[in-house]
């Protein structure tokens, strides 16, 4: 297949648009492409078409828009990653690989043992950077759809919110077992998809007893097998499975 | 929970053995522990027991062997990965994910399009770096055993053993949707565990088409949903979503 460039403003064939210029920079230096080269465009919202390069040099790179292409299948269930932010660089392996496997979107959460500080999230632009990441996934993937990187929350705002809202699908908090006296299973959930659900997946040094009650109220709490698993590899794993209870897979 | 050491020569309460090196070295250079501290040793077979360090400087760390202890517990299916080399570190990360997450053992192969010599893996002794990994996975997981990575195989040489011997259960082949006319996906799968099972995951350029018809005479082809899943990555979501079939999460 041609090479995958991520076009936010196409809608339809005709249109002659530029790219955005981390996408210019991948056509024109690493890929080396030229005037005239065919590529494909995904939109970011699910649109993905055939493209030609109409021009390319230091002012950037346009492409002409040409038909709609079928891009890879989307998940049935929107399910939501809420992830506590984790330290370095492992934050963006998560985003890469939640894009990856098929996430609808991704809500960093500061909890209490969350290492990173709030002020340092937002003087970083952490959340564009993550972006950056979901970009990227999203083009080796095959997706069209770049799920939105949501402005972090603490982990007590979002369960506010999951308690307000009437979601249709199951919030989903994953524990370490004998984190709390109740927690399920992967086999206790319906096998039916819902619709969209929230995975809550915790940082580095796990949850404080005060996270877990908090969200016991509001969340179902799920554990994965008697084994530990790293903070950076929990979400694919927890994903994974989900998708495979929920017959994504 | 004390820090765990990985002590192949345990068997019982009351001996005095001394640690490999390289857990000497963790124990005293990184955690700095002491003569009389606590500790716990695993044997890699399943065996998990309180310790007391006896003696610890320049010539070792030798502990006497306490009480034995509950690991974590192991998975029911004794899942094999076989596993298509990969470049770098990435077959690290591979083994300490798939460790993390509970297979009983890791078969390297080497396959059509595998970007890593036979030469090189022997010169370099891979075999025992990513013994190694596994260690240090199994530490960190809790898991008392350390699963054992066999010499590399050809993808060939391991289908001829998949033929002739009578597995207690199936041998899968992960591919690529549209990369055979007859695939299965996860829901194909009996959802009853099977004792044994083996997954065969590709390399960083996928399966050559000759892989893949020698694998269907021999192996299930699964595919794991629309998306395209990094090479690094799939044996995890892949195990995960085949655990999570078959009631291990």
């Amino acid at each position: 297949m041609n090479a995958r460039f991520y076009a936010p403003d196409a809608h339809a064939s005709g249109e002659v648009l530029a790219l955005p210029d981390d996408e210019a920079g991948h056509l024109t230096r690493v890929l080396r492409l030229k005037v005239g080269d065919t590529v494909r465009v995904f939109n970011g919202r699910g649109g993905e078409f055939e493209a030609v390069i109409d021009s390319a040099g230091r002012n950037g790179v346009e492409v002409r828009v040409g038909a709609a292409r079928e891009a890879a299948r989307e998940a049935r269930v929107a399910l939501t990653l809420a992830q506590a932010v984790l330290k370095g660089d492992r934050m963006d392996d998560v985003v890469r690989d939640a894009v990856m496997i098929g996430v609808a979107a991704i809500q960093p959460i500061i909890t209490t043992r969350t290492e990173v500080a709030r002020s340092a999230l937002e003087k970083g632009s952490r959340v564009g950077r993550w972006h950056r990441v979901a970009v990227s996934s999203a083009k080796q993937c095959g997706r069209a759809v770049v799920p939105p990187i949501r402005e972090p929350l603490t982990l007590e705002t979002l369960l506010r919110a999951v308690a307000a809202e009437r979601s249709s699908g199951p919030t989903l908090m994953l524990v370490e077992p004998g984190a709390a006296s109740r927690t399920i299973a992967l086999g206790d959930l319906a096998p039916e998809a819902p619709r969209e659900s929230t995975l809550v997946v915790g940082p580095e040094g796990g949850w404080a007893a005060e996270d877990v009650a908090a969200a016991a109220a509001v969340c179902g709490l799920l554990t994965l097998g008697g084994r530990t698993i790293r903070a950076d590899a929990m979400a694919a794993v927890a994903i994974s499975a989900l998708f495979a209870r929920w017959g994504e897979f």
